[in-house]
């Protein structure tokens, strides 16, 4: 049972031919996968072979079976939720990285996890222009990222939360987090987790723009104070999933510093474009929230998963989470060395650091500004198409690489619901050419096509075809 | 910046021909990496490079900084904490996986993801023996597990928990869960992250043999009981950190029934070994558990990250966490399709389902009872050495592969206190030597050298390397 290394060679030269094929030819494959659901299942035994199979037997599955089922986040025509990116020196890394099998919960059990956690993470924060203030870790998901941001938010507000708990104390009032309407339902998640109840979650107004009102967040908190209820955090979103809109983040932080109130900004797709000297002006603001998540693994080219989680209170994260057994203490814990399972709830990390490291490298911050620059001008073309023609019509500003718009046909004269039910039968369709694939949300209630441009194999080819098939689509909808 | 394909392939199969050298020759490294704290940090600049640079400079500095700073998870020697294996079938899956960058947070979003893993799942979980009613899902890590069956056993004993929280309720009173005194620190983070505190969390008493006492956890609940405290879960371990003991899962089992307390067990380490026929009556009782976890990434020679979830009451967990936001509803999921971010706090999840399928065919169910007896029998050996040799002790019953011992050099006549000093540094004295890496404990107040059995390429001349090195550094120590 041992690695056979001349087995590994074959298959792994194999392997990489066969993704080289895969990365630049994603084309050949419908984006969004055509299986029914229980298809894969009906289609692999119920149980694990008795006797191991060879390399060559379960690829043939792999194809035959699994190919069919992926949806192609990879393909250029990927257009839905944010598109995201596999690129080649992150896939390379990841690779390294499971053979090297880091379990980096330790300084001593991943000098090289633990220290290029730090130096990658101090570049892509430099790059964005946040404060050396500011101590990054990584995380899976922006979902944990946010999580313990409200952790240790919570961990000032309520001091002995740690040891006691909230339940059954007398002593404790009632505590609010403040998101806008347009937040992330990941931060719904968090205060249900914490056991704050999604009651103490306040979804405060946003403006035409969807940007969270300022004015209605102060108005929030200055109600609740006057109720007795203790303001715990706001969220405020720099790039939200539906619109991409930016909340008022100065604003925001001026409220929170006179409050005293922990502010984290949720910028996991849009915060990379501080990268661009003509885009950071709108993340002013963000240097004074005590937190920052900025996802990597969304439109930084970093295979999922890796949410760079940036702190100026890690500190509150420590005394929220760090407990160290006997069996993992050290000579260099001791010493004050800094061990990554102090900052989390995650005691196992795997060494993801080397993909943001080997992708900085690669592309270098040139690289970097240029193909989010790329993105940003393909979405802006799009944008404009919809702005010019009277059977489209935008729904939200597009002030990133997403824009959001729905089809009217020219004489229509139905109903609202009949409006959404014909772009939700578009966007099908679209879909359906396998093409394309695009998502949808939902604005001031009404069905919302998105478009969101994120592939670095993605061109004006790609786009425009997207827009054909919208505009050919429509007439027949 | 395209992928350009003759660059990924020339790229690819160089790393190729690295990753197979080192998958079989990790012994040209020391285990336990000798860089001091803050020399990868030094020798990297502190800010990405402007313009990218070559995949070849890239990796020059991955040879010359990080490998020196990596501690080899992957060498035969390594004897710490649990020993684990990057194999070659999981590396592969994981480069392939790593380039599919398939984002499983919804059925549609990767039908392969979703539907792989409950047929690996269900595999793994058919060959240890657990029942059909038990429902699997994927997380990271055991920490992520462990919170996720507390979470449901919250939401099952407070059902409003998830609107209203617990802050600032007189109508709740004090919970609690219970584990032994030899439990992961994680049950800890647990009931930290989820706001029951870690007054919340009652370690029960152990046996000789470091098994929880169930007739002090009947106490516990009863005292409990008397005083209004609610128990809202106990967590049984089998197979603990320090010393791999099973705690009475049978009688524990009855407990939590006749209560109708949620019972979670850890079985992260040792669970794997309930496919081998003579071991999986040390695990009846957990067929009647609420919830198991065992993680694939210890013992199951998977890369790591993926731990494996199982859950009978998986409809507490979605009632937990369940929250589709507009722009993610499909008509898949309004059809019942199972999408898996209803199953937990990460929106995002990649495709671990993957290696896992790769590794059990790879092996077959054979080959893994093989590796396992294996592991099993290398650890017996090593235990058999401690106990015929008068200058060695060994502190605790060795189940499973690992072995929890000392030194006590004949005529030793110190304190306790010195007979701990002696094996720290009869522990780092061969550490330091780079041929093995072992961790170590605390039992019953005193120091413990652990010796743990779990990669693939130790085989009998490393255990007994190990066995020669204690011998040599003791008679020195």
């Amino acid at each position: 049972m041992k690695v056979d290394p001349s087995d590994f060679r074959r298959h792994g030269h194999a392997l990489v031919e066969w993704i080289a094929e895969y990365l630049a030819g994603s084309e050949r494959y419908p984006v969004l996968s055509r299986v029914a659901p229980g298809d894969v299942r009906r289609a692999l035994p119920d149980a694990a072979p008795e006797q191991g199979e060879s390399f060559e037997s379960i690829f043939a599955d792999f194809e035959r079976v699994l190919v069919p089922a992926l949806t192609h986040w990879n393909h250029p025509g990927f257009f839905g939720y944010f598109a995201i990116t596999a690129s080649a020196p992150g896939v390379l890394a990841e690779f390294l990285s499971a053979a090297l099998n880091q379990q980096a919960m330790l300084w001593r059990t991943s000098p090289a996890a633990t220290e290029l956690e730090e130096v990658s993470l101090g570049w892509l924060r430099r790059l964005m222009g946040l404060p050396d203030s500011f101590e990054g870790v990584i995380y899976d998901t922006a979902s944990i990222s946010s999580l313990h941001a409200l952790a240790a938010a919570r961990e000032l507000v309520m001091p002995d939360v740690r040891e006691r708990g909230m339940a059954g104390r007398a002593d404790l009032g009632a505590f609010r987090v403040y998101c806008s309407e347009q937040a992330h339902v990941s931060i719904d998640k968090a205060v249900i987790l914490l056991g704050l109840g999604q009651r103490s979650l306040r979804h405060v107004a946003v403006d035409a723009d969807f940007r969270m009102r300022a004015d209605a967040l102060r108005t929030a908190i200055s109600e609740d104070r006057t109720a007795g209820v203790t303001p715990l955090a706001v969220v405020a979103t720099a790039g939200t999933t539906s619109t991409t809109s930016v909340d008022p983040l100065g604003e925001i932080a001026t409220i929170c510093r006179r409050e005293g109130v922990w502010l984290h900004v949720d910028a996991a797709y849009a915060g990379v474009t501080a990268m661009l000297p003509e885009y950071r002006p709108r993340f002013a603001g963000w240097e004074q929230a005590d937190s920052v998540v900025v996802n990597p693994h969304k439109w930084l080219f970093t295979p999922f998963d890796l949410s760079a989680f940036y702190c100026r209170r890690m500190d509150a994260v420590r005394q929220a989470f760090s407990l160290v057994p006997e069996y993992l203490q050290t000579p260099e814990g001791a010493r004050g060395v800094r061990n990554l399972m102090d900052t989390g709830v995650q005691l196992g990390r795997r060494f993801r650091a080397l993909k943001l490291w080997m992708v900085l490298r690669h592309f270098g911050a040139a690289g970097l500004r240029a193909a989010l620059n790329e993105h940003l001008r393909l979405a802006q073309i799009f944008r404009a198409w919809v702005d010019a023609d009277p059977q489209f019509e935008r729904l939200a500003p597009a002030p990133f690489s997403v824009v959001c718009f729905r089809g009217r046909p020219a004489g229509f004269s139905g109903t609202a619901e009949e409006l959404d039910a014909l772009n939700a039968r578009l966007l099908d369709a679209v879909n359906a050419t396998g093409e394309v694939f695009l998502s949808h949300t939902r604005l001031n209630g009404r069905f919302a096509l998105r478009l969101a441009v994120g592939h670095l194999r993605t061109t004006d080819e790609h786009v425009a075809r997207a827009w054909e098939l919208l505009k050919q689509h429509l007439s027949q909808s």
